[in-house]
């Protein structure tokens, strides 16, 4: 990988640096200078980019992908479920193998769009079930791993058709977490395994014997969704698995009085639980102020992108941030910027990383925008004029960025 | 104006047809067939497009905008007033003039923005109150006039700051009727006048002398909401001004029992009033699918952009009519093809016409995008590849067009 130099960026609108990135990392970040002599001198192959004073912000971290399940790229699938969580997890179940899904090649072109729009690290749910088995986590592997430039991945192997209901799915997850993944998943333990008590028992087991982290689909709501709160806390407590347990979704947070919520915000601040959420807009609205000031790590995925479960999504992470910022009812300039916070440097725990920012020995995860402000950035989410991820060149709508013949040559 | 000839386009996604423009008005239609020489002929300055295939849709109706607010195109203007809706009148009130609003300028560096995005008509509440008068009125009359090509726009006379508890403002309100405002607006009448009969008994008192139409934005939810959606039902019905009266927000439909809310949509779709919503993610959602399935015309508008009620909005009609769709939890084809109508063809109402959409006799406002058909076109919302309003060609991606030298000269 040859060393990239990147100069004239606004990193998170501040002062314009030139900065060096060498196997993947930033080394070194001065401010720019035009004859700075750290910024001109390099190896032969050594690349230069101008950013032409453009704003520049870590890449986007996805915290709640599937990266296995989407259609983008082959003709219009029209939806057919039903509108319940049961009827689209049968729908998904009996049409996935008409599409080839999941495989290699739909992942991949999923993961084309989300990082050519910014997004350099996931941690993606990857359904394991008795139908497909680990296959899908490879697929997804290989798809990043095919991407043509370092992208961070976190898996978490997801029991997205239940888990003691389908006798099996168990011993499936237990050798997802034997065989690398980094999390292992569920699913609304009481609706959907109609045993809250039993699938939390199992998962945590798991994840207590080998070492993993545990990541739950909870969409039940109201007091069913806040005694599973409540069963995930005791159990995360138990344990010692605080930093180690995330609760995706988690709508009855939003969906219970005020006081209810808030010692439900505290205990899940006290546990150390972290909380993802996918912005939705026809969903109980999580109280994203009450969980940041409470010291809750919250992070953002896009959920599911055009899959069997529903048409939306377009794999933007710093539109979607425009809409969890709009949903929190955030208007100030300091909770404008810690919307794309989230949205990327705030996210690292999410990704398995201790750093993530536009900071010497972070991934060399950048991205430019044109926008005077990082407010700005947020609201109207403009084109990614460079993205670089890893420290690779993979979108560059910059022409002319050439200095001395040594161009970047964009991976995507 | 010179006739256009827009070729190979797919109205809607169907099958490709061409169509001649002239006089701003769509004057025919006809198969696409690259030697049919009634697309071929023309006087000399006619101007040709090659549509080359790409989804055509009329352009987007935006039936709640405030044209004369915004502070786009000058630095970002942090936000700093209260999060109530007195807090922000009071707060729009005391910055406006150092910003230089309303003016001629600011109102075009929006409309030049929307337009771009492919919306073509408008209907507008402009402030009226006791600072600014009518100015806001002729600023935005003068900015559409002066875009560069027919745009639709109705004007609502909007007493922003107030009615009774502003002595003045009902003359302003008259006036503004009398010199050719085509709806009067009105503000809360309980919360903001604290007089809801006497706002509404004045307003609708201007509508049936003067002959215009009205238009309230009621933010007020719950019951107190309930009661002024029903005192507006009563007046409606006594003055016999079906299809002439508007609600704008009406949160309280969306905020009331299940049997309550029957009761409104029946009473809303039997007096014949029409709601406009902005498809906010932070307010209580719309019954939209039972608005619709009592035959309730729904309108879809940005609100406010970028100015001193808050930071949001990027101006793209079709990207809101995603917005739209997912808080409705629309999913299915027909559903997804409803949202765009709502945000185009569906809104001719809302703008004073009889027809709005790519069929013959009807305004030349199309615009082109890169979609397989209209579901892929609401979910991605793609760039804008040609927008035409009025037969004016004011956006054109299409670079090379031309055909015999007689390329459109795009206006913005």
């Amino acid at each position: 990988m040859p060393e990239l130099v990147l100069r004239n960026v606004r990193p998170w609108g501040g002062a314009a640096v030139d900065l060096r990135v060498a196997g993947g990392r930033i080394t070194s970040m001065f401010p720019h200078d035009a004859d700075d002599p750290r910024a001109l001198t390099g190896a032969p192959d050594t690349v230069f980019v101008d950013g032409r004073g453009l704003l520049g912000l870590p890449g986007f971290v996805n915290a709640h992908a599937h990266l296995d399940k989407s259609w983008l790229g082959l003709p219009w699938v029209s939806y057919g479920g039903e509108a319940t969580t049961e009827g689209r997890i049968r729908h998904e179940r009996a049409h996935r193998d008409e599409l080839g899904i999941p495989s290699v090649a739909t992942t991949t072109t999923l993961l084309t769009k989300m990082v050519s729009l910014g997004t350099t690290a996931f941690r993606s749910h990857v359904d394991v079930d008795l139908g497909v088995g680990l296959d899908g986590i490879r697929h997804v592997r290989d798809a990043v791993a095919g991407i043509g430039a370092p992208v961070g991945l976190e898996v978490v192997a997801f029991p997205q058709d239940g888990v003691l209901r389908r006798p099996g799915v168990l011993d499936l997850l237990d050798r997802a977490a034997a065989e690398g993944a980094d999390h292992i998943g569920g699913l609304d333990p009481a609706s959907i395994d109609r045993d809250p008590v039993g699938q939390l028992d199992a998962l945590f087991g798991i994840a207590d014997r080998r070492g993993v982290g545990v990541d739950i689909h909870l969409h039940d709501g109201g007091e069913l969704g806040a005694f599973q709160y409540e069963l995930i806390v005791e159990r995360t407590r138990a344990l010692g698995l605080a930093g180690r347990v995330n609760i995706a979704h988690g709508f009855a947070i939003g969906d219970v009085q005020a006081v209810r919520q808030r010692a439900l915000v505290e205990a899940v601040a006290d546990a150390g639980i972290t909380i993802t959420t996918v912005a939705p807009v026809n969903a109980p609205r999580l109280p994203l102020t009450e969980l940041r000031e409470a010291g809750v790590s919250v992070g953002l995925g896009t959920d599911g992108i055009r899959d069997l479960w529903g048409p939306y999504g377009d794999g933007d992470m710093l539109r979607l941030a425009t809409r969890m910022a709009q949903l929190a009812g955030w208007r100030r300039d300091e909770d404008l910027e810690a919307a794309v916070r989230i949205a990327s440097s705030d996210a690292a725990p999410f990704v398995g990383r201790e750093v993530h920012d536009l900071v010497v020995g972070a991934a060399a995860d950048v991205v430019l925008v044109d926008a005077a402000n990082v407010q700005e950035a947020l609201v109207e989410a403009p084109p990614r004029q460079l993205v670089i991820s890893g420290g690779v060149v993979v979108v560059d709508a910059l022409s002319g960025g050439e200095q001395g013949g040594r161009a970047a040559r964009p991976v995507l």
